[in-house]
């Protein structure tokens, strides 16, 4: 059964501005428009590009990807798993509720549609407060205060992600201090580690969690990032979204990873993981002093054997979908989705996982899992 | 004589975020596939969609730009002025220096022509710091570092500029504290209000001068931006590009503006004037609370009639090609864009400023001044 519509505005790692992270959730059998997000480095634009085209009823077409690497597009099909549920552009049934609960929708022009589809978020959940997972919900945010914009957005993350927005980002310095003005339209609330907080707009259960994602340049300090589980409370069934992140150092304290896989193992039944949304950055040719606080395809795979090891399966991790995110362009010959795809493949079967069905997150298109 | 060539990368004002403030420059007549920029709103990414859209032999094409109000495309005489010297995509003499200067570049793909024209953008210079001025940089920004990338590049402001983006951005938590790598790749310089800096990749003068440009909605401090004039030393050509700016404040100290049009007038004779790059962020129906440090039509025009009226010419500004960037976009019936336009048009026409051509600034375009 499906039980999250997860659409991707964003799934770029960099160092090309657009389409960074971004993604925006809804329960896949709910009637209304709401949605809530994921990371804001990608935002309205995004929203206007899928609205401006449509919604294809013929599924079966043969899609066409942007990549600029070998040919300027490629099969979408070199990018995802066969048995993955996606779709191009937004959700029928997203359309629909649009249509059916905002007034005058279906007759507005594109540019109306979307403020309408934008006001719809409820609540951004960020990871961590990098520029590129931030940058489209700035520079989106004054439309929160527009005359015709009657919702709020509340803007989630742990303590490190919520103070550096409001001391460096919404400091009247680099973005006005919209937290700071009497409607109140945009809130700045912080999350607990670990705790589980009940979502305001779905029957969900958000979970936070504290990773690793390298040290700063100048004094060594560690970087931090977030993972979130995503817990439908009728069915149990769950997702995680994570954020940038780099595998636990050896001799470190914090071994936050391994707390967070037996988290995940101890509470969530495989049969009800439907997915990991989880970042890739580098391919395997990388050294360790490339990698920045991310992760290359030998430590993906190694963080997914240790949670199939605790799932202590033995199918490995067969039917769970992996949707790599975040990939670095760089400038090499062929696309290094493929190669980090290929690498992946690679790997899962190398270290029996089963038949795990790793895909590429693909900006402006739907996933159902 | 065309002296100068404009690349604007992106000219929106928000809150969409794809394509805001950046203008890439170089001489007409250079065969040196080097550029300086002037904000850093948009990047590599436009960059690599107008090099995979290539140059078009054919310039009397009937262009249709996107606009997303009363249709999705509009066509291009909508928004420019009939004698503006514009085409679509970068310029032919551009395509051509890459291909004289960088090794392998016509064989190349497009992500790797990308990174090589990227490489040759040896300056910025940032108007203030604001998110959607330096969004696409600081994304861009890790590219510097890339072992194929063998250029510097510096960013020049004046010390508000600087000194936000040093601690509000490459801090080690809103950015990787990038200017502390010890190679010295990227470099934060400051500049100092009206004076002359040599311009050290191009034979040109830059001129930064201080604005207002609003107040912080928490203490209601003075936010600050820039204007420049870029002027050609061999001919004594200028052009003025600007950032956000509001009109001087009655009974505030600093005339700002005032003091900028009366150094114009000074020192740049109006036939030596190729060109006015400014904001019109809001129309005409714009109440003063709405206008957030930015100028409405009236507020422009108000501008430059106090320049017509310093040069005491009797044909106005007649030749004179203003381009208007930053103009926000809202949920209206009709692009706001082409209101300001109109706008723009009659007023100019009412205050006698002659044969003023206004034209809007398009994303993915070159001008020729």
């Amino acid at each position: 059964m499906v039980v999250f519509e997860i659409t991707i505005l964003g799934a770029n790692g960099g160092p090309f501005e657009y389409g960074t992270q971004c993604f925006v959730l809804r329960p896949a059998k709910t009637e209304d428009p709401e949605l809530i997000a994921v990371d804001g480095g990608t935002g309205m634009h995004q929203l206007r590009e899928m609205l401006a085209q449509g919604w294809d009823d013929n599924e079966g077409y043969d899609e066409l990807v942007p990549s600029f690497y070998e040919h300027d597009r490629e099969p979408i099909e070199f990018f995802i798993d066969s048995k993955l549920n996606i779709q191009k552009g937004l959700s029928k049934s997203l359309l629909q509720s649009l249509k059916r609960n905002k007034e005058h929708f279906e007759g507005a022009n594109t540019t109306i549609k979307t403020f309408k589809l934008f006001e719809g978020i409820t609540d951004y959940y960020i990871t961590h407060p990098h520029f590129d997972h931030i940058s489209g919900l700035v520079v989106n945010s004054p439309s929160i205060y527009e005359r015709e914009n009657t919702k709020k957005k509340t803007i989630w993350g742990l303590p490190h992600t919520i103070d550096a927005l409001q001391k460096h980002v919404f400091n009247d310095l680099i973005w006005p201090n919209l937290p700071a003005v009497r409607s109140k339209k945009m809130k700045l609330r912080c999350l607990s580690p670990k705790k589980v907080e009940k979502c305001t707009t779905f029957p969900w259960d958000v979970i936070p969690f504290k990773v690793h994602h390298g040290i700063g340049v100048k004094a060594g300090a560690p970087v931090y990032s977030t993972f979130y589980i995503f817990r439908d409370r009728q069915t149990n069934d769950s997702i995680i979204i994570c954020g940038d992140v780099e595998q636990d150092q050896r001799g470190c304290d914090e071994a936050l990873l391994e707390e967070f896989w037996l988290y995940v193992a101890d509470n969530i039944p495989l049969v009800h993981l439907k997915g990991i949304l989880v970042e890739c950055s580098c391919p395997l040719s990388s050294k360790p002093e490339q990698l920045y606080g991310h992760l290359s395809p030998t430590h993906l795979i190694n963080e997914l054997s240790n949670l199939s090891i605790l799932y202590n399966s033995s199918r490995g991790l067969s039917g769970l979908n992996v949707i790599v995110t975040h990939v670095k362009e760089t400038s090499a010959k062929r696309d290094p989705r493929l190669t980090i795809l290929e690498e992946l493949r690679f790997l899962a079967h190398e270290r029996n996982l089963g038949d795990l069905r790793i895909s590429i997150a693909l900006g402006g298109h739907t996933l159902f899992l």
